[in-house]
């Protein structure tokens, strides 16, 4: 696997542009994604049971697992409005198709920003319309799709598969409302290798638990989450079968791209400075590893300890303790990057110096071995901040 | 029942005191609380896989019910201090039964403070041989069992059970890692009723569900939380049996006391301004709404914004929908004090500057009607503010 400079219409045959609408007040705010050609689509969904508008339509365009477009728009999560969102949704998706020449249930729509508020459909379709189709502008969409993000996120990489050079290309964004099952996350990956839906499905949901559910800034799951993969087959590479090295391949291209765009979003969470990574090890299974792994980077406690750049490990043990699995309290070992604060639980001298170097970094490793088995499990998440809190208390609806 | 101004020494036959034994910089930080007759014992402890020492010394003193003492230190938690933290607990317990003549099994034994730190044995040995114990001074208790707690938590009340006036007064501390199953958390109830201790246990379990466990501040649950209730028996009422009337006056007597703790835990939170009271009604049953109030009351979202008094709906009605309980997304009520904010899922109109002042009250009642059933249950929190962040992230281990 390589990993190349590359944006959303990086893989053979997709094409993303964006602009601004008028539905931010002056950032892009509306952006699409097509493919030359129809591709088979997978997608995963936030489990909100309040789910946005666009969740439902979407769904629908994808049940048989072919896409063609996708429409975003940011400012608006047309999100607790009713049966008029819903139309709105499928009102953007009928404006798209005309545009565009295709069917409408190839489009799919996402929405991300104020919940409750009615999309401004005028601009939406004056959006539309605008839209220049003769020059990709990915960077535009890229930007289209941001809130209070402060950077785009995006990853591309290429491996040869079947003898053939196959893309993978993936952007999100994602910041505030970050947590367990994909909240107030968008990420769309574009491949042009040939494979069924059925499989990129599958791969997808396998890839989400342990990349994008692993993430979390401030535990909130959104209403308007998704996940979309689009894989148009012009690699024209031989069919990835399950069971091959092809799809061996083509699952760790899948996973590299969402790990790489789960770790961009959580490091770019409200407010943060610093990237958490926590691993958990010598768990009697994954699961439990994961949900550890969460809990901790999850804690507001080891989040401020963090900020304040202080090896806390009594936080630490202490989300470890109230994690729902079961570990032996005894038994722990661990570790802030190389400087080991835990032995058997027990408290461990370390070279002061050296941990305030380590704290200092933008990326922080955590390393828990729970030395009761030989399963393991990492998760990802950020810092807490004056920054967090002026963010989303200065907000008002 | 009757609110009296009265300490934890208020019920017949209790003594409390307490000092600086060294164990802080200046302020008190080693307490006892004292029965003058052996006293019927309940009580509840974290549910943290990894256990402060005193928790298991406690729980075995516990075993038969029955306790005379309890002794206190703030400072340090005696967790993760190993076979060390056992002996010292075991050894507190010993000096203390020396002190006051009376047997070691029957003193609770309780810490709170940093983490992974051994207890100064020496200063507590000396804090205990210099207890005073001519004079009960409740004040000097209420004050040696905080730590970054803003005021000293109390209330008393008295009611006429049997025909005979019955007083139960409690003390608490809270402030940082306040979640639902107690954290750093230490309560403690005396009361001159006479009834048995396995009534009281029941009574007690059944309130801290309700009343403690519906309390959060940050998500975290610590290794040291604990509840007791000493009933010594001393207002010589006829013993309160199960089923009667005097069985209820009782559970509503801790109800109260419970309650009141609880909500000035919540309001004391580390960093504070407001306490936020969430109330879900017409839930299928009580467990679910319960559930979903603490979600609300426990949502960084929900609570920067009530720092920032801003009635952002979307977020509580984003929290309520992530809650892992069913609830008809479409069917959601929701009032911020008497003005309406959503009626079945829908948004209001509400009047912006009555809003402006119930924002601006130091209690925030949210209620949330999820009109699916009959049923309700409350939650208790805080806003999440800077000061929180400036407390967690400059105390340093």
């Amino acid at each position: 696997m390589k990993i190349i400079d590359g944006k959303i219409d990086a893989p053979k045959g997709f094409f993303a542009t964006g602009l601004h609408a008028g539905l931010k007040h002056t950032k892009k705010d509306l952006g699409i994604v097509l493919s030359e050609v129809p591709a088979q689509a997978a997608g995963v969904f936030t489990t909100n049971q309040v789910k946005a508008a666009p969740i439902y339509v979407t769904k629908e365009a994808l049940s048989d697992g072919i896409l063609q477009a996708i429409i975003v728009n940011s400012g608006f999560a047309n999100a607790c409005t009713g049966a008029i969102g819903l139309e709105d949704a499928k009102t953007t998706q009928q404006y798209l198709a005309e545009k565009l020449g295709i069917a409408a249930d190839k489009i799919a729509v996402a929405s991300t920003g104020v919940i409750g508020k009615v999309l401004p459909m005028k601009k939406i379709k004056a959006g539309i319309d605008v839209f220049n189709l003769n020059q990709s502008e990915p960077q535009a969409f890229h930007e289209a799709i941001l809130t209070t993000d402060k950077a785009t996120k995006e990853v591309a990489v290429t491996d040869v598969i079947n003898g053939v050079e196959v893309t993978m290309a993936g952007v999100a964004k994602g910041s505030g409302m970050i947590h367990p099952n994909m909240a107030t996350m968008l990420s769309f990956i574009t491949t042009d290798a040939f494979i069924s839906n059925d499989l990129v499905q599958e791969i997808l949901s396998e890839k989400t638990e342990v990349t994008y559910n692993q993430i979390t800034v401030d535990g909130d799951t959104s209403t308007n989450d998704m996940v979309l993969v689009l894989a148009n087959g012009l690699a024209e590479n031989p069919e990835i079968e399950k069971g091959t090295e092809a799809y061996q391949k083509f699952a760790a291209m899948l996973d590299y791209v969402s790990a790489e765009l789960a770790k961009k979003i959580a490091k770019d969470g409200e407010g943060a400075t610093k990237l958490i990574e926590v691993e958990v090890t010598g768990a009697s299974d994954s699961l439990a590893a994961r949900l550890i792994a969460k809990k901790v980077v999850g804690s507001s406690l080891v989040k401020t300890a963090m900020f304040g750049e202080d090896p806390n490990w009594g936080r630490i043990i202490c989300a470890v303790g109230y994690a729902e699995t079961l570990i032996d309290p005894n038994k722990i070992d661990m570790w802030i990057g190389q400087q080991q604060l835990l032995k058997q639980s027990q408290p461990q001298e370390f070279d002061q110096t050296i941990m305030k170097e380590i704290l200092a970094n933008e990326t922080i490793k955590i390393l828990i071995d729970l030395n009761v088995g030989t399963e393991s499990g990492k998760a990802w998440g950020c810092d807490l901040t004056y920054k967090y809190v002026e963010i989303n208390a200065l907000y008002h609806t």
